[in-house]
């Protein structure tokens, strides 16, 4: 592997686990055993590193949110999409624990995180809008916009409710099956607005993805 | 009023204004005209401030969450618990700004706000199953925890992704209004789950609420 990948790999497990605000370019190129000199050859410092992983996630998050082109959304969609869009969240699991702090600290990353968030909504929203067409939710409760928001929140949050309300230690390694729960929950946004046929679908998957939240459920 | 009262309410605006990462106790003091001196004088260091400032809260909002004891819950009652909420997060807004960022650094903060989120989102539950009781929301389609859980996802993410989604600059004043849109969202919550009498109530405060989102909704 080329030292440049070798670079960014490493920055996205150490960011991961460690926080994006705990890892210095230091780290970094002690971690891989290479001098900070060569590591400044390929980054000029960090922002640049973290700009460019944000360059891959937004390329990942843009296919997962692609709508079919030779046919109509059916139930079964939207459970993929979801579990699509989570494993993203976790891959890239730093860019949301802290992501006032990396916007305002970084100006570059928060002039594209705005049209990005943006964009997604907008995607969301036609992925709705496509969810009513196929007849999966009832055109007249359903609102795409609404819809598309609250996905959004509930999608970029989880990673930092996890761990400020449900794991017991704030420096403790993340449980990936938690995420699951995260489906369940977005999933229930549209319980009251599927028409029958779907429902049966959509409450099969509620069930599969229901995970207990550890201090939170019974 | 009291120099040790003038200080927390100094502290407060200031820090919703300007974030708490960029309020020091000194700026504090020179805003009042007080020396430092006196200002540790009543309190040891920023921390405590902001310890008292959460007590405030805790105590505002379990106010807001608590059920009528002589009465169940009618539709008008979760508008009325959703503004009250709002509100609540707007005076103390800078908790929410950079929480996560809060909580790592202030580690008696971290450890009083985990029970605090749980106590919530038990209430909200208690509230939900009020909702269910009173006949507003469906029985069989309702699961009270889920409910509760992306309501505190989205009430308690609601002023971050104004600023990180929203706003055009990231330095620019919130404007109020927009909270009012974070109430028809969480109603969004539960749109396709009223009875039919509860939801000609609902659907018009979902109306009375809205506020378009620039830079979001066409």
């Amino acid at each position: 592997m080329k030292t440049r990948e070798r670079i960014l790999q490493a920055s996205l497990a150490l960011f991961n686990e460690q926080g994006e605000r705990q890892v210095t370019t230091n780290h970094i190129a002690a971690h891989l055993g290479i001098s900070p000199g060569n590591l400044y050859y390929h980054f000029r410092n960090k922002e640049q590193i973290v700009a460019e992983l944000f360059s891959r996630y937004e390329t990942q998050l843009a296919d997962s949110l692609a709508l079919p082109v030779d046919r109509g959304l059916v139930a079964e969609d939207k459970v993929h999409y979801l579990e699509t869009l989570f494993q993203g969240i976790w891959d890239y699991r730093f860019l949301y624990r802290e992501l006032e702090h990396l916007l305002l600290s970084d100006p570059a990353l928060s002039a594209r995180f705005r049209p990005f968030a943006q964009r997604c909504i907008a995607q969301g929203r036609a992925i709705y809008q496509g969810l009513v067409d196929g007849g999966i939710l009832c055109a007249e409760r359903t609102d795409p916009q609404a819809m598309a928001i609250n996905s959004w929140l509930l999608l970029t949050n989880w990673v930092s409710f996890l761990c400020s309300v449900v794991s017991n230690e704030p420096g403790q390694a993340l449980d990936q099956r938690l995420l699951r729960r995260g489906v369940h929950q977005v999933l229930a946004l549209e319980r009251g607005l599927l028409t029958p046929e779907a429902a049966v679908v959509v409450e099969q998957a509620m069930a599969d993805f229901y995970q207990p939240l550890p201090g939170l459920d019974a």
